[in-house]
C-alpha cells in the first residue's frame, strides 16, 4: 500500500470562470490518509445546483471548479483506519465530504446541518485544499461520507439518488410521512420532483403532481406513475382539490405564491420548500393558523439517511429516469438542463469517457 | 325543573353598529335542551378579537352584538342528559359553542378546526338564532363546550385562560414542546403574550421576551418572571441571541418580518403564529430550509386541552396578571386595550355588575 504515500493527480472537468463552460483539468489529490477512501469515478449526476456554482450565480464561486456531486464510484484503496469498505465495493459520494462531528446537528447524526460542513466542491478542505467533485477520475474522501451501493442497485440509477433521492426522502422520514396511505403533492417536475414521485408512490402515497401548465400530464400520469395531475393556473380544479394533501414537496426553485398549495392541505399539512429561493415568499397568517398548517423546508439528507433511502430504493426496485451521456457532452448537457429540456437527470458516465480530451 | 321548558331572557351588553360602543341589551335564551347547561356568569374577560368584532373590522358582524368568549359561569340548571354538569360548579365557556361532530377534527377531538365550527358570539346556532358571548348575565351552552373550573382556580383568574391560555397551551402541547428544559421565546407581550410566558415558565421552559423596544423589560423580567428580554432592533443583541430558541409562540396581530425571529430558532425550531394577519408575511426559503425550521401557526384549542391546560395551570398555581372592571367600564377598558394600556387582561366582574342601566 505504497500508494498511501504519494500524492496522485486525476483528471476532471473544470469551470475557469462565470461563463461555466467546462474543460479538462488535472489537479493533485491528496495521500489516503488513515480514514479515507480512494474512490475511481463510475458515474455522477448532473444537479441544477452545479450550474448555479459554475456560473457564479451565489457569489461565491471559486475556479477553476470540478463541479459533480452525484457520485458513484469504485473503491480503490483504502486508509488504514477503514475497515467498512474495500477495494472493488461500488460506493457513493453526495453532497458533502466534511463536518466538524461536535456540534448538535453532527451529535444528532444529521451533520447537514452543521455550520461547518464541507461541500463536495467549491470549498476547501480541512488540509487548506480546494474540493473537487465528481466530474473528475478520482476522488479521494473521508469514509464518514462514502456510502455502500447496494447490490442490486445499478451505479448510474443511483448517482441521482445521491442527491435528488435524499433530499425529498429525509423530509418524507423526518416529519413522519413514510407510511402508506398518504396523500402527497410534488410542485414542480424536474430531477428532485420526479424521484419524489417514484420514492413517495413506492411508500404507498397517493400522489398528486402539480404543475403550472398540462404540459407534463401524460408522462406524470403514464411514465411516473402519478395518481393525480394539477395544473395550478386551473381555480377549479384547484378548488376541488382544496383540503386533500398531507404534504407537498415544493421543488419550484423561483418565486411563486404559496397560498394556493397551502388551500390544498388537509389540517396539520406541511408544504415542504426545496428551492432556495432569494425572493421574499408570502402567505397571509391565517392560512396556517386556521388548518394548523406548516410551512417548513429541508436541506439534502443525512449519511445515515443516504443509508436507508439506498436500501429503500433497491427493496423496491425503485429506478429514476436518466439520461446517461459521456463527459464531452456535459456543456451542451448544462446547456439544456438550463431549459428544462431532459427527461429527468442526466447522468454522466465518467468511466466510460474521455477525460483530458 | 319546569324552567327547562320556559324561554327566558337575559340582559347583556352589546354593539348596535360598527361605532363598537356596548350598551345593555335584552334578549331571550333558548329553553335549556337535553344537552345544555343554563349558565350565570361571573366573569368575563376582554380578547383584542372582541374589538374587531364589535367594530366590524373583518366585515361579518351582525348586530345587536353582544361579545364576550372568556366566560367563568354558575351553573343554575343542566338538561336531562347532562351528568357532568350540576348546579353550583363552576364552569367555563371559551370561542366555541357548535361544531358538526362528523368531520376529521371533530372526529380527533380538535373541534376548533370544524368547518361548521359555531362561535360563541356573531354567529348562528343550529336553532337559527344568533349567539351571543359573555358579557352578559346568563347563557345556554351545549355541554360539549362547557369545561368545569377546577376547584381552587379562582374565577376571574380562569376567565384570560379559556381563550388566551389555552391558544398559548394548545401549540406547545401539540407540537411536542411541553417537556421542561426548553428555550423559548415570546414575541409581543400582549393578553396572549404574558399568559405565554407564565404557562412556559411553569413547563419549565427557560423564556424570552422579544420586543421592539425596551419599555416593557421590567416587568417581563421582574413581574412575568421571563428570564431574558431582547429588544429586535438591536442587532447585537440578535446575533448574540442566534440559534438559540427551541420555538417562538408570535401573538404581534399586525405585519412584521419573519426572519431576525426564525434567526433566533434552532436546528428544528418553530416559529408559531398567532395573529391574523391579513398583509402577506415574508421570508427566504433558505431561512427554513438550512435549518429545518418550521413557520406554523394554531387556532385556540379543543375543549380537551382546555380541561388539560385548566388541571395545569391549577397544579401549578399559575396566575394571570388582570385588571378587574365592572361592566359599566366596558367601552372605556375597550379604547385602552386598543392602545395597549392594560396589565394583561381586562376582566369585567360581571355578575357583580349592573346590567340593565
Amino acid at each position: 500500500m505504497g500508494g498511501l504515500e504519494v500524492e496522485r493527480t486525476t483528471t476532471g472537468w473544470a469551470a475557469r470562470e462565470p461563463s461555466g463552460i467546462l474543460s479538462p483539468y488535472t489537479y493533485n489529490l491528496r495521500t489516503t490518509g488513515p480514514e479515507d477512501v480512494y474512490i475511481k469515478v463510475l458515474y455522477c449526476g448532473i444537479c441544477h445546483t452545479d450550474i448555479h456554482q459554475v456560473k457564479n450565480d451565489l457569489g461565491m464561486s471559486n475556479y477553476p471548479m470540478v463541479p459533480g456531486h452525484e457520485v458513484v464510484g469504485e473503491v480503490v484503496e483504502v486508509g488504514s483506519d477503514v475497515t467498512k469498505y474495500k477495494a472493488g465495493d461500488v460506493v457513493g459520494i453526495g453532497v458533502i465530504v466534511g463536518c466538524c462531528r461536535n456540534c448538535r446537528p453532527c451529535k444528532l447524526d444529521i451533520e447537514q446541518y452543521c455550520n461547518k460542513k464541507i461541500w463536495s466542491y467549491n470549498d476547501v478542505y480541512t488540509d487548506g485544499k480546494p474540493t473537487q467533485g465528481g466530474f473528475a477520475g478520482e476522488m479521494v474522501v473521508d469514509q464518514k461520507f462514502v456510502v455502500k451501493i447496494p447490490d442490486g442497485l445499478a451505479p448510474e440509477q443511483a448517482a441521482p439518488l445521491l442527491c435528488a433521492g435524499v433530499t425529498v426522502f429525509s423530509p418524507l422520514s423526518h416529519f413522519g410521512l413514510k407510511h402508506s396511505g398518504l396523500r402527497g403533492g410534488i410542485l414542480g417536475l424536474g430531477g428532485v420532483g420526479h424521484i419524489g414521485v417514484k420514492i413517495a408512490k413506492a411508500m404507498g402515497h397517493h400522489m398528486t403532481v402539480i404543475s403550472s401548465s398540462d404540459k407534463k400530464k401524460e408522462e406524470a400520469l403514464g411514465h411516473l406513475g402519478a395518481d393525480e395531475y394539477l395544473v395550478s393556473s386551473d381555480t377549479n380544479q384547484m378548488q376541488g382539490a382544496a383540503d386533500s394533501l398531507d404534504y407537498i414537496i415544493d421543488t419550484v426553485p423561483a418565486f411563486h405564491p404559496l397560498e394556493p398549495y397551502l388551500s390544498l392541505l388537509k389540517l396539520d399539512g406541511k408544504l415542504i420548500l426545496m428551492g432556495v429561493i432569494s425572493t421574499p415568499l408570502q402567505f397571509v397568517s391565517p392560512m396556517v393558523m386556521l388548518g394548523r398548517k406548516t410551512i417548513t423546508g429541508s436541506f439534502i439528507g443525512s449519511m445515515k439517511e443516504t443509508e436507508e433511502m439506498l436500501e429503500f430504493c433497491k427493496e423496491k426496485g425503485l429506478s429514476s429516469k436518466i439520461e446517461v451521456i459521456k463527459m464531452d457532452y456535459i456543456n451542451k448537457a448544462f446547456e439544456r438542463l438550463e431549459k428544462n429540456d431532459v427527461r429527468y437527470r442526466f447522468v454522466v458516465d465518467v468511466a466510460g469517457s474521455k477525460l483530458d480530451q
